[in-house]
């Protein structure tokens, strides 16, 4: 891969982290699209698009407790598109940019004639040297997931907010050692921690906050997964998932709920010494 | 449009500008995509794809004289796309990135439904307050263009090599006033400038650099535009349009055909305190 001497990581983390000779901060990098007929439908409220299309890049700037500071957006647009949708589309990223005081630094529209395509980037900054990897979890360590998980095509994939507010949070006041978001899915995601850092784990069933919707759709779909599958396996949670020293397992549980009171966080496990993933449940 | 206090510069140049409380330097921050069926077609090399769509933004860093330093790409491609298709687009994108020591951070697939698409995220710096805007232009300044215009859809917009090397040199000696690169095409470009910075132009049509390419296309095809009409109003020529003070654009000249040998620049016109642009010949 072509490189820069500013390039601090690149590949293979939740964003890319840039030394740009800033004293004591580094910048956070990283792009991120939604397309039409994958990510939304055309009875998707063009307002969530946008919202989520700024949403998904936020969640991995989280994931590495950084501060987003600008984003620039690529829309591709068919021909005979609706104007009003692009409005709308702004509308609902514009909101989201406001409540984390994003500059929203510029727009460009492309043509395309396939579907409607939005990219996203986001810049970024953490103190220096703090940018949260995967790669750093420690045999010991207790894992942690915010909110629940599972069933997020049923509505959260579109309003979720990203969780830059906690994420800055834990990074400040504990020795967090490895952090990412979750789209792919739990189990899909930890491995991508455990591999990174040359680790295993072992996690509890009874551990994993299921969702309401995963729950829902059990109960309403004859073929949907069972709920513990669909925490483990479902896409698009954009929940925090991450490890610290087990002595400071409680202190986090009680200074998030206090600080932090209605979003849930859930102690699910621990990394093991040994490869691989095990998940066991409690007698 | 959402802010945020390190918002330089946002919508309405060539970049956005953001201080990131860098002690000397600024940050240029620039997204732009290429997509499948209007920027390239299926017979277009995909090493070709991939170098177009990182030298578009990086034209637009060279517009405001900055120097990249590390880009992200984001690839839409659809279902049952040849590997091969990104391995040679990544080809040619790295070829140009080594060429300007730009790192290329991450990259990112996503799914589509229609075209390919790709869409590339570029973060540049420059010193402090040196970005050169479109909004400066003073009456009495020469205009003057890089290389030769028009007929660029021919081969050129595959090929160009984005005049980063150039503009760092044009603002590191002499007083630039207003630039931009040309992708609308020189009559629709040079309106952006006399617009932001609320002057005029008159242009000698004879000072023009008519590409041989635009010359080739009148010759051969009946319906192709008269030459000069194509050096004006054809797109994709990402050369370099910019302004300075009528004192130094002698030793712009003499300075530019000493450095750059190779590439072609002409004074075509100056700025009038008079709104509006006129394009006289010579009697």
């Amino acid at each position: 891969m072509p490189g820069n001497t500013a390039l601090v990581k690149g590949v293979g983390d939740d964003c890319a982290v840039l030394d740009l000779g800033l004293i004591d901060r580094q910048v956070l990098f990283k792009t991120d699209a939604v397309v039409g007929d994958i990510h939304f439908t055309k009875e998707t409220p063009p307002a969530k698009v946008g919202r989520k299309a700024l949403a998904r890049p936020l969640s991995d700037i989280a994931a590495m407790a950084g501060t987003p500071v600008a984003c620039l957006v690529t829309i591709g647009l068919p021909r005979g598109f609706e104007p009003e949708f692009v409005f709308k589309f702004y509308d609902g990223l514009n909101a989201l940019a406001r409540e984390f005081s994003i500059a929203v630094a510029g727009g460009e529209t492309t043509q395309t004639k396939g579907e409607i395509f939005a990219s996203v980037a986001v810049i970024g900054t953490i103190p220096k040297g703090r940018a949260i990897s995967r790669a750093a979890a420690k045999p010991g360590d207790a894992i942690f997931v915010s909110g629940d998980l599972g069933g997020s095509i049923s509505s959260k994939h579109l309003d979720f907010t990203p969780r830059v507010r906690e994420a800055t949070w834990l990074a400040e006041n504990f020795p967090i050692h490895a952090m990412m978001d979750l789209s792919d899915g739990l189990a899909s995601d930890l491995r991508h921690i455990l591999h990174a850092s040359r680790v295993g784990a072992e996690i509890l069933s009874e551990g994993i906050p299921i969702s309401r919707a995963a729950k829902l759709q059990a109960r309403n779909e004859s073929s949907a997964k069972p709920p513990l599958l669909a925490a483990l396996t479902d896409g698009e949670d954009f929940e925090l998932l991450f490890t610290v020293p087990s002595k400071e397992a409680v202190p986090v549980l009680d200074g998030w709920k206090k600080r932090f009171p209605g979003t849930k966080i859930s102690c699910i496990g621990r990394i093991t010494p040994e490869p691989g993933l095990r998940i066991r449940d409690k007698q």
